[in-house]
C-alpha cells in the first residue's frame, strides 16, 4: 500500500449543543463524514461544517443515521430495508444540497452508529444503503467496515467502496470488531493503536484478540477528534504512517 | 391570459398517519407541492408521492416548512433569516434526492403554512427563502402569494416566480388574503369561488371584501383535495376555466 | 370466570393527524390505554382523551411507547433497561398530570407496540417497566400479555397485574401470539374470534395454531375501534360475552 | 428584605449532549429549574438531575418550554393559550413523576426561554401557564419576571408567586429587561452585577438604562452556572448578599 485516507465523523453539534472539535480535527484528516440531522447535526451545523471542510480541502461525505437524536443513532432499530433506503436517500440529499449551494463535491457516504453496525452484518440492510447511494449518484464512494456486508453490497451494486479500519478498536478472528460491551474492545494505549495501524497498512494483517494474525484490507482509517488527547493521537498517527512512506490522501 | 397552473399541497401523510387523497387529486392538478418531513411527510411518503406525481405527469415542487410537526408548520416561529435559509435548503435537497433517484425533475419550491405567510410580508424572510432556492438551482421556480414580498424577493434574485391565487379565500383591498381569524375569510359557496377565479384569470382583477375591485396577477391557482367535496370543486373549477378557453398547464 | 374487562388503545391522534374513533369506541369498552406523546398522542390529544374517558366512565391507563413517532412505536429499539425505566416513568407522569388536573384516577399502565412485545419475552425490560410503574404508584395495575414476562415482573414487584388476551389473534403452543409475519396470525372471521374469546373466558383455554388446546388466563380483552367493522365486532363480542352470564367490567 | 432565593436552570443536557455544570452549581443555589424534555433535557437527564438536587437539598421546580429542541426553546412560537396550558401541564407531570418516584417534593414551576418572555408581557399566555400549574397542584409556587404579567396571573389564580430578578441583565424604565438584541442588555462586569443585586435586595430599587431609579421586587435571583466564570460569580454574589445580613434560602 502506498496511500491511505483518514476519516472522521464531524458536524455532530445540534442547536445550542456543541460536540467535537471540528475546526481542529479538519487539519489532520482527509475525509469528513458529516451528520445529516437525524442522529446529530442540524441544517445550520451542516452548512457550517460543509464550509469548514471545503476551506480545509477535506473530502465531504454524508453520514446518515437512524432518526434517534436522544440515542445519538447508536441504538439498533428494526427499520425495514425499504425504509432504510428512504432515510439514507433523504439524508444524502439534504447534505448534498449544502455541497451544491457551496460549489463543493459530495464524495462519499458512510452510515452512522447502529446503522453502520447493522449494515456490517445484515446483507439486506447493506443492500438498501448501497441502493440508496447508487440511486442518488453512482459515482459516490461507500465507506464500510473492512470485510463487512456493506462493502460486499457496495461492490455488487457497482459503487466504489472504501474499506475502513479502526486504530483503537480490537478485532476478532472473523475480522469483526470486538463489541464495546467486551473488556478488551478498545486499545487504550496510543502506541498499541499506532502499531496496529502500521501493521494493517504495511502488512495488510491485524493481530486479533485471540492471538491469531488475519488479513485485513484498509483504504481508510477512522479517527476521533473530540478531545485534546484524540487530536494528539491523530497527529502521532499521521507521522507514524508518513514515516513508513505512505501518503495520507483522500480517496479522490 | 391563456393558460393557468393548478397546484396543491401533497405528501402530508406521516408514518402511520394518513392525510389527503393524493392519488385522486393528482388527476386534476398540474403542480404538486410535496412536504419535506419538517411539518409533514417522511422519507417514505416523499418517495411514494414523487413516484405518484411522476406517474401522473404532474410537476414536482418542494414544500418546505418549519420544524413543527405537532403544529403542522402553521405556527409562526421567530427563526432567524439565516436559519430559514438553512432549513429551506435542507428540505429542498431532501426532496430533490427522491426526484434524482427517480429520474424526474424538481421544478419549483413553495414554502408552507406559517413560513409562507411570514415570507409574504417580511422581506428578509422572503429573501432568505429566495436565496436558498437560487443557491440550490437557479432554474427552479418560486411560488408565492400574488403581490407578496416573496414574489418580489424571487424576482430580485433572478428566479422565475409563480404568482399564486386562492379560489376559496377572500382578498383585502391591499391584495392580501383576509386572515382566517376573520369571519369572511373563506368563500364557502363553490359558485362564488369559481366566479372569483374566473374574474381573476379573465380580467386580472378581484373583488375585495371592502367591495373594491383591485388588480391581481395569477399564474397558478392553489386548491385542496383532502375530501370528496374538495375534489368535486376542483373538477368544476377545471371545467369552468377551460370553458373560458384557458389552458390548464404546469408552468413548465 | 364471572367478569371481564375490555380495553382499547386510544388517544393516538397527533396534531393535525386524526386516528381512531375514540368517541364511539369509548361506549363499548371499560378501560382505555391512552398514548403519552412518544409514539402517538400529544398534550392536547391527551387532555381531550382523558376528559372523554372520564365522561364515559371508562378506566384510564397510560400507554407508554418508544420515542419513535414515524414508526408509531412499533419498531424494536435496543434501549437499555435503565432508559426504559426513565421513558416509562416520564410518560406515566405526563398522563397522570391530565388525570390529576381533571379529578380522575389513573388506574393502570400498558406498554405499547414494540415495547409491549419486548417486555413479553425479555425479563429485564419487563422488570424496568414494572419498577417504573411501582415507583410512581404501587396501586396502579400493570397490563401485559397473558403468560408473559411482563405479568411475571409485575407480580414479582407486588403490582396488581391484568392478563390480556386478543380476540382476533391466534396463539402458538407456548401461549405467545403468532407473529404478524405469519399467514395465520389473524382471525379474520368475527365468528371465529368470538368463539375463541368465549372459550377463553368460559373454559380458560385456547386452541392453538398447532391444534392443541392450552390453558390461558384472561382478565381483559384487547379490542380495536378504528373502523366501522371493528366497532361492530366489539358490539357483537360484548353481547356474546354477556350472554354467557359474564359481567363486562373494569378491573376497578 | 432578610432572605432571598437563588435559582438556576439545570438538567439541560440531552442524550449524548452535555450542557452545564449541574454538579457544581447545585452547591451554590437554593432552587433548581429542571428542563422537562421539550426544549432540553430527556427522561434520563431528568431523573439524574432530580436526584442531584435532592442530594444537595435544593428545591426542585419544573422548567417547561416550547417543543423546539433545535432552538432550545428560545424562539417565540404562536402557540394558542389552550395548547400552552396543555404543554405546560404535560411537562410538569413528567418532572413530577421523577420527584414522586424519588420521594422529593416538586416545589415550583418556571417557564423557559421564549415561553417565559411571552408570558411576561401577554396576559392570556400568563394565565394559561398559571392555570396549568394550579390545576396540577395549587400549592406549587410560580416563578416569573418581577413585575410581569406572569406574576400578575399567578397571584390572580391564587398561586404563591416568586418574583425573579437578574444579576447580569439591565432593566428598562418600565421594569422589563433590556432585550438581548440591544448593546447594553448585559452587565459584563461582575462588580456591576453584584452592585445591582445588592441595590435590588437592600433598597428594592434598580437603576435603569435610562438612568432613572425604579422600584423592583425580588424574591429570587436567577444565575447561570455553565462555566467557571459563572460559578465564580455566583460564589462572589452569595458572599456579597450574605455580608448584607441577608439569608440565602429557598422559598420553602
Amino acid at each position: 500500500m502506498n496511500q491511505i485516507d483518514i476519516n472522521s465523523d464531524l458536524g455532530e453539534s445540534f442547536g445550542a449543543y456543541q460536540m467535537g472539535n471540528d475546526d481542529e480535527v479538519l487539519q489532520f484528516i482527509t475525509s469528513a463524514n458529516i451528520a445529516c440531522g437525524f442522529h446529530a447535526g442540524d441544517p445550520h451545523v451542516m452548512k457550517k461544517t460543509v464550509l469548514l471542510a471545503k476551506e480545509n480541502g477535506v473530502s465531504i461525505g454524508a453520514h446518515p443515521g437512524f432518526q434517534d437524536l436522544v440515542g445519538f443513532g447508536r441504538r439498533e432499530m428494526t427499520v425495514s430495508p425499504a425504509n432504510i433506503y428512504d432515510l439514507v436517500l433523504y439524508q444524502i440529499g439534504a447534505l448534498a444540497a449544502f455541497c451544491k449551494a457551496n460549489d463543493v463535491t459530495l464524495s462519499h457516504v458512510k452510515p452512522h452508529g447502529a446503522l453502520y453496525n447493522m449494515a456490517a452484518v445484515d446483507l439486506r440492510i447493506a443492500e438498501s444503503i448501497a441502493k440508496a447511494v447508487h440511486s442518488f449518484d453512482s459515482s459516490l464512494a461507500l465507506y464500510g467496515l473492512s470485510g463487512s456486508k456493506l462493502i460486499q453490497a457496495g461492490k455488487s451494486s457497482g459503487l466504489q467502496t472504501v474499506s475502513e479500519v479502526f486504530a483503537d478498536r480490537t478485532y476478532q478472528s472473523d475480522g469483526t470488531l470486538t463489541p464495546r460491551t467486551e473488556k478488551n474492545a478498545v486499545l487504550y494505549d496510543s502506541q498499541d493503536a499506532i502499531a496496529q495501524v502500521l501493521q494493517i497498512v504495511t502488512e495488510g494483517t491485524v493481530r486479533c484478540v485471540t492471538g491469531e494474525t488475519i488479513p485485513i484490507h484498509a483504504e481508510s482509517i477512522c479517527v476521533h477528534g473530540d478531545n485534546k488527547h484524540a487530536l494528539l493521537f491523530v497527529k502521532e498517527l499521521r507521522t507514524a504512517v508518513q514515516n513508513e512512506g505512505i501518503l495520507i490522501k483522500a480517496i479522490r
